[in-house]
């Protein structure tokens, strides 16, 4: 067994893991923990750190973390580097914590034509780990609760764009009047789901495909155990069309796209690009591996 | 004091409204209650509607009602008039309840290039109500939980569409992540409301722009306490972006834009329409003078 050389952590808002990673960059194994930024309640950082890593706090290695754990309410305010970011500069503004537990990366910032920031943290770090290469060309779509599209270009995050897509679908099933025709089973309607994938490609108001939603169903023409999944595919197949014109804006040719997620949503997500007739491959996220590359960059290792 | 020839009921989700109108088709008087459809509980519509009329039950009147009691899961479900819609259409499609108690108002439904359906039930009363005149040219935005834009031509109702903008605001601002930084004291900002209006008349993802939101409040450049009022402009901005668009290419010149509704909601569409470019006009709803002038259509009285 290869010997460790560095401990990662991916610490974010609902949780956080651990990773004792070796020499080629592989995890070793893995710890984890419940003790996101939103569970910490009376806990200090020092003490969910000490308890996640456990027997590993002896370990003489470097300890490097991405995540929300960098942002305002975490350990330590870790300001964010402006893109174009390259991984270089990811390295240089990491901070280390007061008591020197550990070194965080940064998060990265960027503006629209209209100076309107956009922030992450964490996804700079997933990106790098995702990437075969870290100077491949690509665009890079990150589902989730706030999805993100990264465009990359040799080496540096170019640009990128937030869609809370996630928690809209989340927030409507569970508080709009959508809810109330909800009775899904939880498993994947296929054709639902790229039903609303069509409707969410189109041009047109997401505030006025929700209603069509309830209207299909009042209609007879969609079933309530399809609502979920035709909302799912709504708001993916939304995503898609803008995150597409997004990219394109920005001289993206779409040859070149990954989807790094979970495995569930992702499968989703490229499901909907391929249905826009873009050809996308799943990739794993990656936060252990980038988090090795950036503690490369850094001299940490 | 002149007498009444009709009661008019505008009997919705959340409340019933019954007024006495006289020939003129003016007011005399009004009854209201809270018993909504969603507030029944275990009433029958029948006892809901005694106790709502009260003395007047005895008055040898006809009665008319419109609104979401001609529903599924109204008192009796009248079937939806196809756009274009006349009032003698309109009229014709009214139906009584089985005791004969009240004439209820059919709803109208259009579908777009799509096939998709869209539906009212009581907006073409509260229209026929609303214009000086019902053979006028007219594009009524008629905002809401639900917000519908119309195109009346004629006389006839040619087409509508519905927005959820009054839903999707309340859900995101108590239900996302958006909840957290607000901090309005439910007084208008109007810098922020019309800041909302430009990010939503713009080009764009409304689940970018969402997040946009979030990212401005950490950035200092949104204050919490006009998180709602930017919140209300980017979506009300939106809809008259999207509208505008629908409007144009029914070949509307926005030319004769009135907005009918509550005061202060229909305040902040005028100011977006105006932000807009477009010249709009407050018209008070009028639900008990569209029911007077249906119940003529129909030679109730």
């Amino acid at each position: 067994m290869s010997a460790a050389v560095l401990i990662g952590l991916d610490w974010g808002t609902s949780g956080a893991r651990a990773y004792r990673i070796d020499a080629g960059g592989t995890i070793i194994d893995t710890r984890e923990s419940a003790s996101g930024l939103q569970n910490l309640g009376q806990r200090t950082f020092e003490a969910a750190f000490d308890e996640l890593l456990g027997d590993w706090r002896e370990l003489p290695l470097p300890r490097i973390a991405a995540g929300m754990i960098g942002s305002r309410n975490g350990w330590l305010e870790v300001p964010y580097v402006e893109a174009p970011a390259t991984i270089t500069a990811l390295a240089g503004g990491i901070r280390a914590t007061p008591g020197g537990e550990l070194a965080i990366v940064p998060g990265v910032i960027t503006r629209d034509e209209g100076g309107t920031p956009d922030v992450m943290r964490g996804e700079e770090t997933e990106l790098y780990g995702a990437l075969d290469d870290i100077t491949a060309d690509a665009l890079l779509v990150m589902p989730g609760t706030h999805s993100k599209w990264v465009l990359a270009r040799s080496g540096r995050i170019v640009d990128f764009e937030t869609y809370m897509t996630g928690e809209m679908y989340a927030v409507m099933l569970q508080h709009s009047i959508l809810g109330r025709f909800n009775q899904s089973d939880g498993e994947l309607g296929e054709a639902a789901f790229l039903r609303g994938v069509e409707h969410g490609l189109r041009a047109g108001a997401i505030a006025h495909d929700f209603f069509a939603a309830r209207t299909l169903v009042l209609s007879g023409e969609l079933a309530p155990a399809d609502v979920a999944d035709f909302l799912s595919g709504l708001l993916i197949g939304r995503e898609v069309r803008d995150g597409r014109q997004w990219a394109r804006d920005r001289g993206d040719t779409l040859s070149q796209v990954g989807v790094a997620g979970a495995d569930a949503l992702s499968g989703r997500f490229v499901r909907a690009l391929v249905h826009a007739g873009i050809t996308a491959r799943h990739i794993p996220r990656a936060a252990a591996r980038g988090l090795f590359r950036i503690a490369q960059a850094a001299n940490l290792i």
